[in-house]
């Protein structure tokens, strides 16, 4: 019982996953606060620290936290600032050192930050698939996608600390317009974002027009619409995601030709779609990757439970 | 004098080159024996270390000698392996455990081997352009395409040891057959053989048949043919640099997403086409990097020559 925990905290831009982590990865209490009711990050500060006083109280953990891992959009490990976040209200311009303001709130407890899909990375080493590996990658199927890239065992920060941005590699040269401002980037096409993209472009296009399709006449379709018409057996949504991972293994194929991971671990919301995505992207990643890798490198997905992976991952960082 | 000496050796398809180096990258002594002579490992270790021996003499290095380092293609750091290397007669088919061989004959120094860009990369490091800095990627342009990644001072191993095939990443989906058998490699496209295949592609294809060129009419066009035609502002040869400086800077654009280095270095026989590559390689990479890195990550050329850049890598993996 006097075993040493960590908090781990995962900000997002609608809401802050907070909880109580002991070393075995069991989270002994946990909350929630939104994120994006200040556009003053010291209001969010304060309103963060007010609660995880009483969180640590309700775990029984008063004294025994030896440190605060938190992951956050483009969080920079180096600085323990959030640079820039477009989706974080209170960090949409210029640089917010959250470490330190948090630290000093938690009297002087250290606070470890980096961006969320580093997190996701640590998490899958500490808990996860990766338990036992040392070279491998985590992609964040989600909104957006992400990478945290681990090489001998550490996460890889690179000069700057903003390392693993594999979202913003190129997949369709002078493709898509990406949320980022420029086009083609993977995060265009594989995220939940991009799956919705694909579909309504390609109804616009007229693609399958004589064919029925549930996602027709639909005003603003989400993934969430694909993923439904695909288990409907929607040819349309099946041919989406087909197209979706093809995309994605294409990219993976040259990511293993950076770093020779053992295992690629895919993570996040789009990854829940893994019926209609593994085959493709298992499919496009052999066919494209280097001879002597193919079929060698393992596609795995992620067996931790969404809410607490962001949870386990920042707690991993503090451990 | 007494000062601890090492022997670095480079391991060509044609040719190794072998020096006596001390800690400041002085070559005290060198030489060069065929490595195509052979078609039988053992024949080839037995030419090597009786070319060695003389050379630590002649280098008054008896004795002195801490570590041998040795650069190869589809060496391997993590089993001293030539693995199936298509250049070299001898290591062709299967695998060459040479860094065992060549210690066994040269009374027990340590043998630590790595691929030739990995070794290019450690020069760079020790006594190139990449002093002081703990992370950068080296590209060698040369017959092929090869890469050295540095992340945090270390070479890049990954899990099988044979991380950094950035040359076999896609640059054009579904273009040029690569040697290596896969479609649009970078490697097909920005070596000294994916220059003249460019320019051979290009006359084949009818471009600028109008215009007048140095090329035209040129049976069997190489990489120094177009460097030549474009000294002499031969126009068709000033846009094969273009192009090739494109696509390498496009493809450069996403390595700095992987790993964001402080630095690439490029490095090689056509490195040494500066004058013509460097500016659509820098505007290409800078168009096209995520805008964090934008006009960031510097653009370097090798310091190093040639010819003493091979043994001097080789040798700072013995240091």
């Amino acid at each position: 019982m006097a075993k040493d925990l960590v908090l781990g905290i995962d900000v997002g831009g609608q809401t802050t996953k907070c909880g109580v982590v002991d070393a075995e990865g069991n989270i002994l209490a946990q909350c929630v606060i939104r994120s994006d009711d200040h556009t003053d990050a010291t209001e969010f500060v304060d309103s963060l620290s007010d609660a995880l006083h009483p969180l640590i109280e309700k775990a029984g953990a008063e004294g025994r936290i030896k440190g605060i891992g938190m992951g956050a959009p483009n969080g920079n490990y180096y600085t323990g600032e959030i640079e820039n976040a477009p989706n974080v209200a209170w960090a949409r311009n210029g640089r917010v050192p959250i470490a330190k303001m948090l630290q000093e709130r938690m009297n002087g407890i250290p606070v470890t930050l980096t961006n969320d899909a580093n997190a996701a990375a640590m998490g899958e080493m500490l808990y996860g698939a990766a338990r036992g590996m040392k070279n491998f990658i985590v992609i964040t199927l989600g909104t957006g996608v992400g990478s945290g890239i681990v090489i001998d065992g550490k996460v890889v920060y690179g000069h700057d600390g903003f390392a693993g941005e594999l979202g913003h590699t190129c997949a369709i040269r002078d493709g898509r317009l990406c949320g980022c401002g420029k086009r083609g980037c993977l995060e265009a096409y594989t995220s939940a974002t991009g799956v919705a993209r694909t579909a309504q472009e390609w109804l616009e296009a007229g693609e399958d027009k004589d064919a029925p399709s549930l996602l027709r006449n639909n005003v603003k379709i989400t993934s969430k619409d694909v993923y439904d018409a695909a288990r409907q057996g929607d040819n349309l949504a099946l041919r989406v995601f087909e197209y979706t991972g093809r995309i994605l293994g294409e990219s993976l194929a040259d990511f293993i030709a950076f770093s020779a991971p053992e295992a690629i671990i895919l993570f996040g919301g789009l990854a829940r779609a893994r019926e209609f995505l593994e085959e493709p992207i298992r499919k496009a990643m052999n066919d494209n990757v280097v001879s002597l890798w193919r079929n060698k490198v393992m596609l795995l997905f992620s067996p931790l439970k969404e809410s607490d992976a962001a949870i386990l991952g920042a707690a991993a960082l503090a451990l």
